[in-house]
């Protein structure tokens, strides 16, 4: 029996993945299991998308360009002007997915062994995209007694090694849901200049900007043109994840090109995602405010009910859905494995992501999880309840 | 400025990309191009496929399973069944495409450095799989004089190293149309529970066999559990090339898992797609039977007036929709792009994919084309008659 690869060996289970089991236990004891642990958000999908896809008159579902049809790439670009990004549409290839633009934008970008400086927490799957390109991540911990904020700059630049070719961000944060503010872009800016670094920036939540904060984009930033690397998806801004859209842009006409050559091997992008990412664009202007409304009382509503329950601390996300949240426990991820198997309130209990899952330092984030608000109030409104009750009787409860 | 990663350099073009800019120009002076160089079929996708996605009642486009929805795969192990393959739905995960399948096979079964033989002329974009996995593709020659048979198995083992962790096919043959035989696949059986190798068989193409051949899968293989790895695709079978929906097939449940892990950093698989593909497992037996006979009447025309031309060989492809194809030039990169830059024949001219492209081993394939047959016989007859005219005047021509 030959044997499987070091890295399909290495690769994480996700910190989710290794609850499903007790996810499904409490299922079959007839306790309902609210999700707080994923970024499937419950908002409809526009009905110009939709329409669009019902509408489909094609007889062959073709290939379409590599980079993406150019009908769909134009009007994108269209949007990132409107949005005062200075791009045209041979600056973007449309991807499967964010996930397949950060996959391409390691493999064109870095070589195996070289590193990427990134903030953790971050979103887990990064590091799946590392091992898939043999780069190597290098954390930097924000705090959240901090609210997750960049760490000092000075930080980030002790890390940089001879092997550092890129600093990877994800404004607004998945899991944080913390916003950048402008003077902490500009100390990045700096440092990938002084440094001749790639600034990686995944801004697929730029929508989700609260509290009047205005997202800035990497490809905002002046003279970064041959640095500056963004990837971004149509999944949160639509509610469409299952089509697997997404792009990545930048001015480096080197580094598109290389990527397109990996579009190229792969044929094509999803060509009826295509179809409903560009149909999205035109989605009236009414969708986002009300999207907008919902997730902002939904994330005032957890915030402040989260931090009133005894020894739970969560700083106020700018950004995104979800939220790192610190408990009064020692191991989230036995908590979270116990408040499925073992608990529930009124006949409910929670799903939630460990902390452990989003950092790379062993041991970091051992008392956070992460919550995302996808779900309508009146469900977390029970989310609470079940956490509240769940934390006064937990036996590992540290208060 | 950073510099692009060595492997985003090294990536190569496709042999038809080179071509690109000579058929634009064809099209500017006029000049209609007869489509030889690629695999987009004519024949219409399955109404019931297409009905399929116009019904979508979602009202939300989610996320499925990183393997594919569960029904998805159930139906697709029936269909396996019932061509004797023995699966159920847990040794299936659906990709995104063909290629992820490969390239998530690649990632979960070998490491960087490790080497697969992979008898040459081979598809293309097998070097950017390849490339993506940091493997090493050895190549072993296959020839047009043996119809692109297997080449002599104590050639293969020649080539086997410490390094070896596979060996490749494609069955039936993109580009050669070759379909191997039991014996062939047999000895290759051998070779690979000798050597304790994974036997990775791209069968794409199962469907399009000729002549009352009938198709062997590696799955069909005895003792092969643990070291048989299929690639499928709905692309040709159902002419639905733009949904991106394949499947990596094993019955090896540790490749399966590791190559799942790959697939939940990625998220899942097109949902639309998806959607797609499980309503096209409702075709009726008639609509092949109708693809059918369009192929093997297109290949019988083809293959025929092409061994007519003075000095072009052409050997009877049994499967797929692609012949390679000897020309009595030194170079076809040059004569394809001669015949694009400045040749027509009653306003037609024809592209075609150089042979060098298919071929790892320096020089191989100068000689020859790789031509598809997915276009309707009128068409073929004036690609035909373009060829014709075109050798008998291009200055290169070494009759």
């Amino acid at each position: 029996m030959p044997n499987i690869s070091t890295r399909g060996g290495q690769m994480p289970a996700s910190p989710i993945r290794k609850l499903v089991p007790f996810a499904e236990q409490a299922k079959e004891r007839g306790t309902n299991v609210i999700h707080l642990n994923i970024g499937q958000p419950d908002i409809f999908t526009p009905q110009v998308a939709l329409d669009a896809v019902r509408n489909l008159t094609d007889k062959v579902i073709e290939y379409s360009h590599s980079a993406g049809n150019e009908t769909y790439r134009k009007k994108l670009a269209k949007y990132y002007q409107s949005i005062g990004i200075d791009v045209d549409f041979t600056d973007i290839l449309i991807t499967t997915g964010g996930s397949e633009a950060i996959t391409f934008a390691f493999l064109s970008c870095l070589n195996p062994g070289d590193e990427v400086i990134i903030p953790e927490p971050f979103y887990a799957n990064y590091n799946g995209f590392a091992i898939t390109s043999g780069v190597k991540i290098i954390p930097v911990t924000s705090t959240i007694e901090n609210d997750f904020a960049l760490p000092p700059i000075k930080d980030l630049e002790a890390l940089i090694t001879p092997k550092t070719k890129g600093i990877v961000i994800c404004n607004p944060n998945n899991p944080t849901g913390y916003l950048y503010s402008d003077s902490e872009l500009e100390e990045l800016r700096e440092l990938v200049l002084k440094h001749d670094l790639f600034f990686f920036s995944d801004e697929v939540y730029r929508e989700f900007c609260y509290d009047e904060h205005k997202h800035k984009s990497v490809l905002h930033l002046k003279g970064l043109e041959e640095n500056a690397v963004m990837f971004d998806s149509v999944s949160k801004r639509f509610s469409e994840c299952g089509v697997r859209i997404g792009a990545l842009v930048s001015k480096n006409k080197e580094l598109i090109s290389a990527a397109l050559k990996f579009g190229q091997a792969r044929l094509s992008p999803p060509g009826l995602g295509q179809i409903v990412g560009e149909a999205s664009l035109d989605t009236p202007e009414q969708y986002f405010i009300d999207v907008y409304e919902e997730y902002i009382q939904r994330r005032n509503y957890l915030v402040e009910e989260l931090n009133k329950i005894p020894g739970v601390k969560c700083p106020e996300p700018k950004g995104a859905f979800y939220t790192m949240v610190q408990l009064p426990v020692k191991d989230t991820e036995d908590f979270c494995k116990w408040i499925l198997s073992e608990f529930d309130y009124e006949g409910n209990t929670v799903m939630m992501a460990p902390g452990t899952g989003f950092y790379s330092t062993p041991g970091h984030g051992s008392n956070e999880v992460r919550i995302a608000y996808v779900l309508e109030q009146k469900e977390l409104e029970k989310a609470i309840q079940v956490l509240r009750k769940a934390l006064e009787v937990y036996p590992g409860s540290i208060l």
